[in-house]
């Protein structure tokens, strides 16, 4: 297929033909990263800007790690230090930076929308690093590029995606993904984290670890987001959550040979999942990472336009 | 001419024909950032290093963008993690990144005169991107870029700069820049923004901002610097200010046909001029930006004593 | 010799030879920093990371410049805006960096043995960049060039390092090398700030700043580091430190002629020593760091295995 779309905001408006031609895409700089000497020249001499809302580690380098790596220039801008706290409006600054020669902008925001705001004020290409509890759609497709690498495809698969469902644009953008491309999705977690109306995206709800544990292929083990969840109890005690929803090795005895566990990163080690399985042969979580890098080099080019 | 500066500490100290011989190279450099490939190798394995020790989004970004088209290495450094902490001197912080084989820095500071201090005291080339209230050279010679680039000429023309006189280096600069090349210059805004003695500059006063509306060619609207004017009241409230100051619809109707608007950024929506104006089409205020990468190219290329 | 060794941890593993051959790359690098075009290609299309989880400038500069200067990419990340503030532990972080494809991380932790720990949990080369209380083998390393290259060896000289012995990183791995090549070195300041134990590595202990002055070859006058002694003083008063062992005009004349001094920067101007002093004919202090620059690119290109 051709791509034409400038902007990546999210998944919900991709097909799944699109979706497949990133993972497509992905696969040929996958093996960039291998070489001693980790670049192509795609992108010389377009510049990529990195807007980041929101504290941020892997994503952020790994969105910089992916435009060097296809040779463009990177500009980090945070928050602080910026003219955020002069009182500028996002689009005005976002504008100032397009008014500067820049091809790309990386946005990651809190919240929901500004990257769709941003695609339809400026001339450059947008592409959501993370909005709110809306969507994340990088980490989606490198969760579907590690699906489709170690199981050899995605549809027939059974994908439960555990933990904060309501408050995660991971997850969000997991549903979105998994679904168009045939996998069934089972959403897993305690009552007041699941969404009334989330069957509407075409997922099972399933308020039990244990059937979900013996029924997947794949568990996504959403992170615990305790800064997120200040002032309100979602569950009565950590330990309650870790009994119900933890990824113990007790629990693991009844699930399929080649179920795979990944994880959004950073991890709670001891409470979404225990370190021996963080570390262990079924954590596929650090080649999530890796494949991360080739999903993000092959969006920047995409949307790029380059010929 | 002969470029011989090893500085840009203001535009105080320049010529004409040296502002001028600026905005002509500016004008070579301005294509590159139109190119697919917006590079050009003119200070290929020089080191340009950024000390902005105060906060600032797009003169930052604007002199790392300008660098990197240049093929220059960038390092930032700003006052959070740094020695400053430690209680090191600026010229010992300077004198140690010189040692590093730094070709030139990109000084902004809040004290006046300490661009000027560093160049007395390190061996490599100093550019002031604001110090202070007392220059901000590459903002003039951006607005000074635009006003020609638009008008064709800048002499004989009639330039109001309005609001804080007192406090802008960007007016100030303006100032030297815009009477040395022959535009007469009117200062606008309330009394108490206004120095007594800006007269001796070569400028006329106004307190009248309709009367500045109708005989100005171009108009360059100060930001109302709120962080700055805290503890004391230049004027009685806000709602004041954009009633005798502000640039509205209305007060535009007596403008010239060809008045163009300016602002140096961030903009105060709705304070110093209506959202309308700000994008409308007598705003400049893109172009500026767009224009001040190809200024700083010129500057930092100029200073480099490249041949 | 043939370097084996994949990480820079201390100087207290290295052997004399392994020292050596450190320097003696270093000194084929240092020419690079003059020419005009500062590039060597030797690193192209790798990665380096800077992990600095503690405040520095001209460390940080030093690293990413050596960086550069090899045409390495870098990228920087710091303890504010990134993971560490969501509970992330640091093998995480770094394996989820390596998981990118990074060749090298530099670290700076308060955490002394954290690049050992690093080192034994990740594939990639490890650099101390300081590590608490315990190495900073970069600064000793950059020393021990600064000396060999002023006084032409430095078996058989004597070394002072004067001031918080007990708190520095500098003064341990200065000792290593030091006695490694063969100096004598001698430690100098007041008790409270001497390790009862410090003469197990080979060091003469002394608590008369006059004789230090007059029987060494090189003083290294170590940062008091004011920010570290909260809460406790080591000293009656800043002036009674002074008094006994800051390094004044009168102390000197007491001098052999070409004693030179050194100071791993910043310098507390008037307390360590007098500005004079820091300024004068015999200080070397700029020159470290134009060594540094050459040491880090050596010892860069030497982990990182290049053919």
């Amino acid at each position: 297929m051709i791509w034409k779309r400038k902007h990546l905001l999210g998944l919900e408006e991709l097909t799944a033909e699109e979706i497949v031609h990133i993972l497509n895409t992905a696969e040929t700089f996958k093996e960039v990263s291998t070489r001693s000497i980790k670049k192509v020249p795609a992108l010389q001499g377009r510049t990529v800007v990195n807007m980041f809302y929101e504290s941020s580690t892997r994503t952020n380098l790994s969105f910089q790690l992916a435009a060097r790596r296809l040779s463009a220039d990177t500009l980090g801008f945070s928050k602080s230090g910026s003219s955020v706290s002069k009182g500028e409006t996002l689009v005005d600054t976002a504008k100032n930076i397009e008014a500067m020669g820049v091809d790309i902008m990386v946005l990651r925001h809190e919240c929901a929308g500004t990257p769709k705001m941003l695609a339809e004020n400026v001339g450059c290409s947008i592409v959501n690093a993370g909005d709110g509890q809306h969507e994340h759609p990088t980490q989606a497709l490198l969760d579907l590029y590690t699906i489709r690498e170690v199981k050899g495809t995605i549809e027939g698969l059974t994908v439960g995606i555990v933990g904060d469902i309501a408050h995660s644009r991971v997850a969000r953008s997991n549903i979105w993904g998994l679904t168009k491309l045939g996998a069934k999705v089972m959403v897993v977690g305690p009552a007041t984290l699941i969404p009334k109306d989330i069957k509407r995206m075409g997922v099972e709800v399933c308020f039990d670890m244990d059937r979900a544990v013996e029924e997947c292929d794949v568990l996504n083990m959403l992170r615990i987001q305790l800064e997120r969840q200040q002032g309100y109890n979602p569950f009565p005690s950590m330990r309650e959550y870790i009994h119900l929803f933890g990824l113990t090795n007790d629990r693991l005895k009844k699930a399929k040979d080649d179920l795979i566990i990944m994880h959004p990163g950073p991890v709670n080690r001891g409470i979404e999942l225990s370190p021996e399985i963080a570390d262990g042969p079924r954590s596929v979580i650090l080649r999530q990472v890796e494949n991360g890098l080739a999903v993000r080099m092959a969006v920047l080019f995409l949307v790029a336009g380059v010929e």
